[in-house]
Order: C-alpha cells, then sequence, then structure tokens
C-alpha cells in the first residue's frame, strides 16, 4: 500500500495538537471525512499513546473499519494496550474473515484469552472461520450477510434489511435463506428498492443462484467472480447450507497476490512474497537459492554435452564464438511461448483440450522466426569468420533451436497442467536451462555433420 | 472466458426447443435465474436466426445487459440484423462505457449511422467518452451514476434514486453535485437507508470525497481503487466537475490486462495480447521476433567477448565447459532481482527514493549465494576435471558474476522508472543477455589472472 495516497499527512500537525489538547468532537469530524484506509495509512505516524486515544474516542463500528486496515503487528500492539471494555467491544465489532485473519497470527495463548471475552457467537465464528484453509474459499469469506426469507415482502425485508444493515459489510445482495439455512435465491439491493413493497420476496428473487463451495481454491474463487462481474458471492457447504459471502474486494487482494506468486514462480525466484523491502535479505536469498541450485544442476547437462564434444572445439575454436548467441536466442523464445501459454491458461484463454494447436501454432511460430534469425547468424558468420559453411552450421541450428524452444516452452506447461501441477512452475529461467542442453547437443551435431568433424 | 461457468450449457437443447415453439413467456422465465455473462457465454450456440429473436423477446434492459458482455463481433453481427425500433432502443439503453468500447470497433460509417438513429443525448455521450483516450480515467469511465442535491432530505433523496435507478448500473454509492455540477460529497447507499428520513444530505455525507482526474492512466486507477476497497471511485475533470464513475468490476479488468502486459514484457514477448488462441501465428512471431532481434544484437556482444578471449580457449579448452552454467546462473540470478523489483514497483511496495537500499541488499544477497553456487562449482572442477586451480577460477568468477547479476537485475528496473520508462521492459531475457556480457567478461578475466594465460 503506498503511504503517498492518504491525503491526511497535509494535516498530521493539526490532529496531534487537537489530540494533545483532548478536542473529542473536532476530531471526530475531521476523521468523519477520509476513507479507514487512508487513516490506518498515517496510524505509524501517532505514538501508541495517540493511537490508543484515537481508538478510545472512535464509535466502535468507526474504529473497527480503521483497525481492519493495520497491518496485523499494528492490530496486536493496540489490541494489547487498549482497555478491556474497548477491546471486547473492537474484538465483537471487526468483520469476521478480518478477525479470522488476525486470530491466525497470534499466539495460542493471546488468542485463548481474546476469544475468552468475547461474546460466545463471535468467539464461535473466529473458530469456525479458522478450521478452513486460509486459501481456500472458507478462509477468505465473511459470515455476516443479509439475509432475508422468501415468504417476507420487499417492504418486510427492506425494514428487516434496515435492522441488520449497520453490522453488515456488504448489503448490496440479500440472500433469501429457508428454514433449514439453505440459501434458495438471491436479489439484489437495487432490485428491491424498486420493487413494490407488497410484491413476495419469492416472486422477486433469482433462483439457483450461483454459489461457491467452502472448500473451492481463491484463485478458483477469484476467476468465478471476476468473470461473472459481481460484488459478490455466496459460500455454501456440501449441503447447500450458506456459511458466508465473498466480496470482490478480497478477491483484488487474491488476484494481485496470485499474480505476484505467478511471476515470482515465472522467474524462478522461489517462494513469492508482497514484502520485498521488509524481508531479511538472508529470507530472500535462501527462497531464490533453491531454484538456483536446481537450475545449475540441470545446467550441469549443458557442461557435459560440451565436454563430450569438445574435440569438435578443439578443431574449430570459432564454433564457440555462437554458443552465447544460439542458447540465448533459444532461452528467450522458449520464454516468450512459455509465458503466452501460462499466462493464457492462468486467465482461461488457452484450455488443457487445446494442448495439439497451441504446440502446432508454436512450431509454426518458430519456423517463421528462426528463418531470419538464422539468416543473421549466417551473414554474421560470413562476415566476421569468413566462413560460410560454419554459417550455415549455426543457422540451420538456430532455426532447428528455435522451433524445439517454441514447441517445448509451450508444450511443457500444458503437461504441467495436466499432470495437475502448477504451469507457472515452467519459469523463464527452467525453460531456459532446459532448452540449453536440446541447442548445444543440436548445434554440435549439425556441425559434425557438416563440417565432417 | 471459460465457457465451462456456464450453467446454461445443460439446458440448451430445452432452450432451442422453446425458441422453435415460440414459447415466450417461458422462455423469459427462464433466462431470469441466470447471470447475464452466463447468457453472453452460450450465444455462440445459437443461430443468428435464434439470437435475433432471443434479443427481440428480452425487455429492453435485460437484453442490454446481456449484450454488453458479448464479443464486439457478435454484438455487431446483432446490431446489424434486429430491426430499427430494437436497434435504437438497444443503442440507447447500453452502458455507456460499454456502448463508447463498441463504438471504437465500428466503421465510421456504421458508427455514423447508429449515432444518427441514437436520442440525441445519449449520441452527445458516445462522442464525449470517444474523446478520452482508451486507457485513462476517461476512457474506462462510466457517465451514469446515482446524484442528488446536499439541501435534499435522505427520503428525498431515495425517493429521487428509486426513480433514477432502473437505468443504473451502480446505485450503491451517490454522489452529491451542487449546481455547477461540482462534486461536493458522497455516501453510501447503505447510510442513506439508515438515516433518518428528515436528516439533510448534507448532514450525512461525506465531503471532500477522493476523486479520479479524468485524465489519469488506467493502471493509476486500478492501484486507486483496489487500495481504497470501494466499489466505485468518480471522475472529474480539471474543474472538479463530476464526468463520471469507474466501478470496481472495470478495474478487476484492467489489473488482469495491465498484469498480463507486464508479464509479457518480463517475457520480452512483445506486444501483449488476452487473445493468444484467437491471433495468427504470423503476428505473433512478429510480436516477438523484434524482441529476439534485439537480444541477439545485444547477444554479439558475447560472441565478441568470446572471440577476443579466444586464445584463452585455445590454451585451456576446458574453460568452455563451464560458460554455459556461469551464463546460466547469473542470468537466472539477476533475472530472480529484476522480477522481484518490477513486480515490487507494480504493487507499489518497492519505491524510487528505496533505489539504493534495494541495490545494497541485492548485493547482500548475490554475496550470499555466491558462495555456495561457487563452492558447489569447484567441487565439480575438482571431480570432473581434476584441477583446482581452474575451480578456484570458476568459483571466483560465479562469486563476482552473481553479485554482478542482483545488483545490476534490481538497479535496471528502478533506473527505467527514475528515467519514466516502464521497468517491466528491464525483462528477464534482456537482463539475461546484458549479464551474458559481464560473466563471460569477468570469467575470462579472473581466468587469465588466475591460470596467467
Amino acid at each position: 500500500m503506498e503511504k503517498e495516497y492518504s491525503r491526511i499527512y497535509l494535516i498530521l500537525p493539526e490532529i496531534k495538537e487537537l489530540i494533545a489538547k483532548k478536542e473529542k468532537e473536532e476530531l471526530k469530524e475531521i476523521f468523519k471525512d477520509y476513507e479507514p484506509v487512508e487513516i490506518a495509512q498515517v496510524m505509524g505516524e501517532f505514538s501508541l499513546r495517540e493511537k490508543v486515544y484515537l481508538f478510545s474516542l472512535w464509535d466502535l463500528d468507526f474504529a473497527a473499519d480503521v483497525f481492519e486496515k493495520l497491518d496485523e503487528e499494528e492490530q496486536i500492539e493496540i489490541l494489547t494496550t487498549i482497555d478491556d471494555v474497548k477491546k471486547r467491544g473492537l474484538l465483537n465489532e471487526l468483520a469476521p474473515d478480518e478477525r479470522a485473519d488476525l486470530f491466525e497470527e497470534l499466539s495460542p495463548e493471546i488468542a485463548e484469552r481474546f476469544l475468552s471475552i468475547m461474546k460466545k457467537e463471535e468467539a464461535q465464528d473466529v473458530k469456525e472461520l479458522m478450521s478452513y484453509p486460509p486459501t481456500s474459499a472458507g478462509g477468505i469469506m465473511t459470515t455476516e450477510f443479509a439475509r432475508v426469507r422468501e415468504n417476507m415482502t420487499a417492504g418486510e425485508a427492506l425494514e428487516e434489511l434496515r435492522k441488520s444493515a449497520k453490522d453488515l459489510e456488504m448489503v448490496y445482495y440479500i440472500y433469501v435463506l429457508n428454514e433449514k439455512d439453505k440459501l434458495v435465491g438471491v436479489l439484489s439491493l437495487k432490485e428491491l428498492i424498486l420493487a413494490d413493497p407488497e410484491k413476495k420476496i419469492k416472486k422477486l428473487m433469482h433462483r439457483n443462484p450461483i454459489t461457491l463451495p467452502v472448500t473451492m481454491d481463491q484463485e478458483e474463487v477469484a476467476k468465478r467472480i471476476a468473470n461473472y462481474d459481481l460484488l459478490a458471492l455466496p459460500v455454501v457447504d456440501e449441503n447447500g447450507k450458506m456459511k458466508g459471502i465473498i466480496t470482490v474486494d478480497d478477491v483484488i487482494d487474491v488476484i494481485r497476490e496470485e499474480n505476484t506468486e505467478d511471476m515470482y514462480k515465472f522467474g524462478a525466484a522461489g517462494k513469492h512474497s508482497e514484502e520485498y523491502m521488509k524481508m531479511r535479505a538472508t529470507t530472500i536469498a535462501k527462497n531464490r537459492l533453491t531454484w538456483l541450485v536446481i537450475l545449475g544442476i540441470t545446467g550441469f547437462f549443458s557442461g557435459i554435452v560440451m565436454q563430450k564434444f569438445s574435440f569438435a572445439l578443439e578443431s574449430v575454436v570459432s564454433l564457440a564464438f555462437y554458443i552465447p548467441v544460439l542458447m540465448d536466442t533459444s532461452g528467450n523464445a522458449g520464454t516468450q511461448a512459455a509465458m503466452a501459454v501460462v499466462r493464457g491458461l492462468a486467465i482461461g484463454e488457452v484450455r488443457l483440450k487445446d494442448i495439439w494447436l497451441v504446440v502446432k501454432k508454436e512450431i509454426f511460430i518458430g519456423g517463421i522466426m528462426g528463418i531470419p534469425l538464422g539468416g543473421i547468424t549466417l551473414i554474421r558468420a560470413i562476415i566476421f569468420q569468413r566462413n560460410s559453411l560454419l554459417g550455415v552450421c549455426v543457422a540451420f541450428s538456430m532455426l532447428i533451436a528455435i522451433v524445439t524452444a517454441t514447441s517445448l516452452g509451450s508444450l511443457l506447461p500444458l503437461v504441467c497442467k495436466r499432470l495437475k501441477l502448477d504451469p507457472a512452475v515452467v519459469s523463464g529461467p527452467l525453460i531456459t536451462t532446459i532448452l540449453d542442453i536440446f541447442s548445444l547437443t543440436i548445434y554440435f551435431g549439425v556441425s559434425i555433420f557438416f563440417l565432417k568433424i
């Protein structure tokens, strides 16, 4: 999150003065015009004493909105400092999904202590949310949503909503549950407001709404919500009982996180993190090193190929001059193809059943690119080495190496997908390293044949 | 968009039968329970005749919702087939942002003809939206939003909203404009519903809402909306006059598009496209070839370095065996560092002012990784070449090359950012190719020194 966004920086001195003077009303008025995110962003500028003062000052629901946007460290700092009444209030008021995230970070003792002072049902809620894997629909959903019964009228439903709306984060979709808490329909607040107040919900609602199973992976959840252009989707358990909702703003975070993960995988940079600046250099090094070692070991084979063909190098040293360009270009062509397929799979544009279509396409692409690229190397060899036979070797190797690169680069992510592995592990560096072995073998093979070494 | 999502596939035969029998009411009832996206996804399964029948059958606003989710090709096909009354209705009913996107695709003559049958104000609206660059806030915003005056009461505002809501895509934020259409405040529908009906909007609204300038780039827009966790943000012109809103679902598309763009850049795959499957192989080849040639030319320098030091290779052929692993590992380490910084900049976690902090960190990371990686090559040289002096050369070169890789890999994206270039152009392949030149020079320099060639 970028601090530059918060407009509160400009009035920080003024706020600090008002806190010193304990001008309660004025302070409340000032904060009303800012978004919770903005306020959370400047919290670091206040002393712990000032923070606690502000949180005691604000209404519980406003305090909870700001609190939810803080880092978990700041949250814990504040919670362990404010008095028990406020602590209890805040813990009960927090959005269930944000609260569960906080509890994940607490030590078992502190979690237990916090749970003991909370309302029974809220504590139960925390325990239930924590029982789902953090990257599943259950792990990211919130349990508070607007619910009505199908035999209510629109007017009654609106009245019901007015009573519960204050505590709800998302009131814009209203879910119709039967007596067994099974989801039977949905309607939007817009539809409810526009409807004749006498009309029954049963007549207004859309039946069989789209649902997310509680066990679904968050990446799939994000794809669904993005696909339907909805503000939220309901989450149900295996019996169709509605357990919660996932809202679009949670999904944006998931999309960002999943994209970072994909990019880190694609760059073979190990375990991803959105906190590069905060992470220790040794941790980053450790994360990256694993991949470098794996790639290095794969790279040994390139060395073995070179060693095997060293007689060719000894007899024609200038063969070595074209090794870098050949390895680089085929590696790059393979990276391009792999990237296109990995991304296509991620956004759902390329599908597993297209596998042969894709590979055929990439062979063709490789051929089209290989001809001019081979041509350039041919000309280079004629000019610099004055050796057209060597040029033909390099050019021909280049063509074959590039076709191999594009076809293998596109095939590998698809094979991973079929084997239920993440296609993104076929990263640029991995495909480059694998292709080096192929390119060198092709190059030496072609050269030995043409140059009759 | 993945076709698998649409639940309508299961009942397609039934629908086709109902169309054949012209069962109007039953058809309307069936479609009510599906999302517009789902219906749009199966449109390709119907004949043009069936499509036109369905679009004539549906209410205008439902027809518009489905129409907006179709490909532009399908939209044009339907628009040019349905009768003029329906065409006029549909064109007037479409969401302004989606409609402007459609008009971008039309030939000038067809656009002119369509504009001539539309309502004057709607036609004016299309022209205005088309005057903004397509990737600016103005280019992605919609011009329809809920507006009230500050001296209305909450009850009056709700009544006003009831009248206009039917035509609005987003009714959940209500914008308070003054007589000059300047934005003075905002409140949510939730707040409006919860408020005392007698209370003045002036007292309820949040003043000085966050706004987006009409000229802001869509990437920045997406960051802001994601950052604030809001469902929409208002767009204003240079005079503070409110021009439209950008909703969170538009932003999800932008985030996806920008991520694809970044990944394509990072993979040096040229112009990005989310339509890999549809694009012709020759077009893809052309897009990628530009980069391969640029990289190939940069790679020539590696060849020149090799040639310059060929005397060393001639004297110790086994030096060549370690070229692949050295080039690969430094290229990979550089890619990892570049990727972390490019991603960090994209999500706003790394900032330009952190430049020296980042480079210092990466030098340290490079050092930590270089020692074990150098060690492995040392052992390899001792075992396979039984030459510990060669091993020391390779190990030492590896260490220096990796530190160079991580520091340069992190520095280049930051330099690009400072020069107002897109950091993502410092792609994996580019950094790899640049680092090859460095690695080879380091390797030969070190070897000549230690081996006294």
